[in-house]
């Protein structure tokens, strides 16, 4: 059973009742965590698709603070009857945290489990069917699938099912999972082995601006954290659940190149007036060969070199780049032969976007009087953002531009033949933690039991950012992100779905986790 | 006095009136035509300017068909009103020239008069005032120049004076300039010393796209036009008349290289995935060098060399470059230190547009799955726009690229590493007549008269592009372009406007041409 800790705040006496430790428990024969999740998904699963579906309609695009505030008190009032200690944690201008916790006696462990409650924002028009009214389909749209009614009580239910609803996938899955693990334990008596902290962010789609703050200002609350568990984002792209062991850090910063004060006729002046398009042209070229190398001094001096295990899953990953490439219509890849996931833990240099004058029907006989570039630099770990936007400015200067922070005035075009304007800038550094680290390594066991040992995917570290560095950084706790949702879910985008498989892959998964021998 | 034809068509009699030459009119004492107009301007000078805003006053864009004949009826009315048999060609679907003689017996020199009636179309809202109802102004209004009534008669005219209207430097002022010198000449009893035709077009500002076929089909009315005259544009930036011998001609292209088919996450894939804008800055750094020079093979080869009167010519030229560098903001130009005619002397290469991706508060976290470039080719004699074409394409290829019409599908993107879909086209050749040409010395000579020796300006060819090889290629006659309107009326602009100096040096300018001795 559990022992919550009363709410902070409450009269509640705290009473504490003495039972045997689940790993006992375990060994004397007694119903596993595991196989208590697999009866309680096999006999409910009508219902735990209604009670996500319903979770589901409750709008939660982060800037819609109603709603917002609906979803969490929805977590925390379900958390609360599953038995969680339960609360929601709030700063002025932020929207709330939900958090939780079991704490059990004896544990020696205690886990972090970070999931985000809010989605991106959609637009209905560019969706099948309203994005906060799920519907359930017999499988996924593009593959033919039909939508059917949600089923009834003692109906089977098909795990290529698939329920379409905005944050189905990303990043309401873990709770939609989590939620019934914690039903069936209840039920059941199943004790974690592990003391559980559970804190839901409701702002990770608008950047998590106010995580730092959080983690700083409820520091009491979460210094016993071991580890901080990530349940965000899809796993691998050939299906397989996937552990990794950090993300890339990001910054980036615009470029803006100068021609003539206005545009100009590129008949009247074209031949002698600069043209920034081809400036700017001339000034990426430097930057980055065909080959996809960068060739700005130092930008790969400063990465921290992976270690034997980071090398080995390396080794390990599933081979996906053929079948990536056809997909994405790619006859070659920068860096080629190294693959995806080894191009990953190098930094890395994207245009994100090029503008000057006009292409298309609206292209004009004209010299541009600026051209602009949109650069996203990806850090890994060792790199540090401001560091590396020192360099790609050191590299802009060696090719002969006055860099400035704002429009230059007339005197300052006067004064140097190239200018470029650097704004921008920010971001964030990667986190990783070391993949040998024993606490990490259960959580890995954890997911083989749930998935099978030769299912689950390692990999040292994912290319997307996240401020992770709050957690290795700041905190300096090791991380490990643990995806849940089938990575065609299509988040972000209209009709994100989440695949019925995965759910139950969550509930198998986090009934393993919350069990996991040693705590 | 004028020997008009009768129309084509009517049944007048011809009668011709046997009178002597002008020039030697000239000889014997009797009034010049230079002093005629210049007499009569300074006596007429408000009616000069009713009249002529009286013109401005209809409407004349090009696509508006209803107004574009009022302007032509206008037109011609006025030329047959001053004794020019005139009237008005058409063909389906063009707006009319309008067209004019005057044979004067015994000429043995014919001059084609180009000018354009129709204007660029102008947005009221980013007008001072409405653009069809001019208004006068004391001086510019950029230099706090104030509206005044036009003046009464007698009243004195001042030469800074500034005329507010669409089209009044663009392209009336030369009618507007024309039609005061034949009203005086009729008044005097002044016969001009050549054949005069009068080719007016109304779609210049919407490409001249009928222009080739009204030669064509009224080619026996131009057969004996010994050398067109344009009169189109402004005058030198230094302020002074200029005479051009030509112009560039124009092709270009558009140039889009590919990505992965959808746009991708930067973090997931960047540093593996191809980024379009980094392939198309690498291919733009390959074509032209930070100096400005191109460097596509054969991109030089084809142009026809300048004679020594065209290098004299430039040479000659007023030093205009440290002004023009300092008005727009740069402190250096392409191909440095040749000055900006010498470098219209080349063909360019220019980036009118740049785009991937969003740049600014729209840019994301992508990698686009394209990027374009809008490419501008000017061309000097010799250059033919296919064949220039070819030279960049060929290029293109060189730099690996496997070159499309259309957006590649899937077969075509897994077969070629680099893809570069290339379209567009068209354009047309430069045109340019020899400098040294009697009857183009004969019309400098002319200019010269009006403004002064030292004053006119003479261009061995102009940077922008006019469809001009239709006079010089196809007719096989020579051109000279000589432009009227000061330099800063903001033609194809708001607050279009003709300095009152540039119609009287229109005045003066038409009187001498019209007379110019050796007929």
């Amino acid at each position: 059973m559990f022992v919550p800790r009363p709410s902070l705040g409450s009269s509640l006496v705290l009473i504490v009742v003495a039972v045997s430790g689940p790993l006992v428990a375990d060994l004397a024969g007694q119903p596993s965590g595991g196989s208590v999740a697999r009866q309680f998904r096999a006999a409910n699963g009508p219902r735990i698709l209604s009670d996500y579906a319903e979770f589901l309609s409750i709008p939660n695009v982060a800037s819609d603070s109603t709603e917002i505030w609906r979803n969490a008190e929805f977590i925390r009032d379900k958390l609360i009857e599953r038995g969680v200690d339960s609360r929601l944690l709030s700063l002025a201008g932020a929207n709330p945290i939900v958090y939780g916790e079991i704490l059990v006696p004896g544990a020696s462990r205690t886990l972090g489990l970070y999931v985000h409650y809010d989605g991106q924002p959609a637009d209905p028009a560019n969706w099948t069917h309203d994005p906060w009214d799920p519907v359930l389909y017999t499988r996924a749209m593009e593959d033919g699938g039909e939508p059917r009614p949600f089923p009834e009580t003692g109906e089977a239910v098909d795990p290529e099912w698939r329920i379409y609803a905005r944050a189905a996938g990303d990043d309401k899955a873990p709770i939609g999972a989590m939620l019934p693990v914690l039903e069936a334990f209840k039920a059941s008596g199943v004790e974690p082995t592990s003391n559980l902290i559970f804190f839901f962010e409701g702002e990770e789609e608008a950047g998590s601006t106010n995580l730092g703050r959080y983690l700083e200002s409820y520091g009491d609350l979460i210094e016993d954290i071991d580890v901080w568990l990530l349940f965000d984002g899809p796993v691998h792209q050939s299906g397989r659940p996937m552990l990794s062991f950090g993300v890339r850090g990001v910054t980036g910063m615009e470029v803006t190149v100068y021609g003539p004060i206005r545009g100009l006729h590129s008949g009247h002046y074209g031949n002698w007036a600069p043209v920034p398009g081809q400036m700017l042209a001339n000034l990426l070229a430097s930057m980055k060969n065909d080959e996809g190398e960068v060739l700005i001094d130092g930008f790969y001096d400063t990465s921290d070199p992976l270690g034997p295990m980071e090398k080995e899953a390396l080794r390990r990953l599933p081979k996906y780049d053929a079948e990536l490439k056809k997909e994405l219509g790619l006859a070659w890849t920068e860096g080629e032969p190294q693959t995806l996931p080894e191009r990953l833990q190098l930094p890395s240099l994207t245009v994100r976007g090029l503008s000057s004058g006009n292409t298309g029907p609206l292209a004009r006989n004209v010299i541009p009087s600026a051209a602009t570039a949109a650069l996203g630099v990806r850090l890994v770990k060792g790199n540090d953002p401001t560091h590396m936007r020192e360099l790609v400015e050191a590299h802009i200067r060696k090719e002969g531009y006055h860099i400035v922070r704002e429009d230059p005035d007339m005197e300052t075009r006067l004064a140097y033949r190239k200018i470029a304007k650097v704004t921008g800038g920010g971001g964030y550094p990667a986190a990783r933690s070391p993949m040998d680290l024993p606490i990490l390594q259960e959580v890995v066991e954890a997911a083989r039991r749930a998935a099978g040992n030769d299912e689950v995917v390692l990999s040292p570290g994912s290319g997307g950012s996240l401020p992770l560095y709050l957690f290795t950084d700041v905190l300096q706790k090791p991380i490990l992100m643990v995806p849940i949702a089938n990575h065609d879910d299509l988040q972000h985008a209209p009709d994100e779905n989440l695949r019925v498989w995965n759910l139950w892959y969550g509930i198998d998964f986090y009934a393993q986790l919350f069990t996991m021998p040693g705590g």
